[in-house]
């Protein structure tokens, strides 16, 4: 089986146009199949208070209710995504921008209401890979905003983490598929004061260990447990740290095993 | 060969959400392979309005610096196009957004600077088939927002009539292409006041008449340009009018002829 790499890219790298521009020429230096995934970083808050629109977060999480839901398909698929599309083209990688209602790709359900009301915010039902494998084969990189649909019209916010390990997921039983979790720190830190203490191995064991001894701090829960969770799911390879990893060995990072 | 519809629908139809709701749900049930382009209304106005960024306007055309780039990547290729394609998907039409940035669909260059300075405005040099024929050969429906880009990491500002003819004409050799400019008109009248005085049909002669008597009103010009532009290179038909043109023979509406 091919390789496929699924990338996902967090806000820190978007954030900054300069950083997001030398990642980009990088990334389209790739070979093979990949798929870019992308968060939405500080635009869609900084556009809200423009607008006057409340950002309400809760455990890490927006709230979306309809102004922002708007203002995160502007933001996110409009954009970033298309900035992203063009600069990619530039650099010789053919990709095409997907939100989850484009070719009904990443299909999801609205959140339930209890014990939280998080607006339209969607948990992720099903993936179809057969457009997404057309273009991989047509030598196409699809490159994915965080956003989903209901399948009855109704566009959803939907983690970009969980998309990234959707996506791989999906994939696992046609190719060998790779999770790379890129953002601004090197890895998992033993330490979050020190940059330099990354755990450069986490399993399901010592991930158990660290949870119970409050090394692991809240933020990064979500992330891990998206990621054991694409490994309990023949995702072949999950590893977490700066987009160096991807072009250098000589790079630190967290790699996850089962 | 195949029939192939290419049906752009303008401003008003996106501006009022029960008529664009009511045009989609027809639009889905429109038979073999079909692109629909969308230009878009009066919410780029609106949201620079917002954000106070100023609209300069000369000619009918959009003056458009950075921060209207931005506003109208936001909101044609961000909110408008993915509202579209989710609301398609719920009507069972496979859609796909795109930009001309997307799979290098439409690569344009920043329009010369004299006599007027556009800003990021792009006239079509390039429209590339092969994906967007992949796509229609899966049963995918391609729905283009007015963005195009210069293959250099630009995006521009794309007149959406024109992203229309340039799309008929790219796929003329490959398919029947039909032209089908939808607008809250019946077709181009003969007296702006009477809405029911459609001219049913205007030929490059006839054209030139109307032209000369200064029946055909100053803001028709660029769009009938569009037409004939077309059916000089192959596009098969060409009409203007309300989108049930589409659906009924009954509905009065302006046909093209070279």
């Amino acid at each position: 089986m091919k390789t496929l790499k699924i990338i996902k890219i967090g806000g820190n790298i978007i954030d900054t146009e300069a950083v997001l521009s030398s990642f980009l020429k990088d990334f389209a230096t790739i070979e093979g199949p990949k798929i870019l995934v992308h968060g939405g970083g500080k635009l869609a808050t900084s556009l809200a208070q423009q607008l006057n629109v409340d950002v309400t977060m809760i455990e890490g999480r927006r709230i979306t209710n309809a102004e922002t839901l708007d203002i995160i398909t502007m933001v996110y698929a409009g954009k970033i995504n298309k900035n992203i599309v063009a600069k990619l083209q530039a650099h010789g990688c053919n990709a095409v921008g997907f939100t989850g209602a484009d070719g009904n790709t990443i299909r999801s359900e609205i959140r339930p209401v209890i014990p939280i009301d998080y607006g339209f915010a969607g948990d992720v039902v099903k993936v179809e890979t057969a457009l997404l494998e057309l273009l991989l084969n047509n030598k196409n990189t699809p490159v994915f905003s965080a956003i989903t649909h209901d399948g009855k019209g109704q566009l959803l916010n939907t983690n970009a983490d969980t998309i990234a390990s959707e996506v791989a997921i999906a994939f696992a039983s046609t190719y060998v598929t790779e999770l790379y979790y890129c953002f601004e720190k090197q890895g998992v830190l033993r330490d979050v004061t020190d940059a330099d203490s990354v755990i450069e191995t986490i399993t399901s064991m010592t991930y158990q260990e660290l949870k119970n001894s409050g090394v692991i701090v809240a933020g990064m829960l979500p992330k891990l447990d998206n990621c054991f969770y694409a490994l309990q799911n023949k995702v072949a390879k999950v590893c977490i740290g700066t987009p160096e990893m991807l072009f250098t060995t000589e790079t630190k990072h967290t790699t996850l095993q089962k």
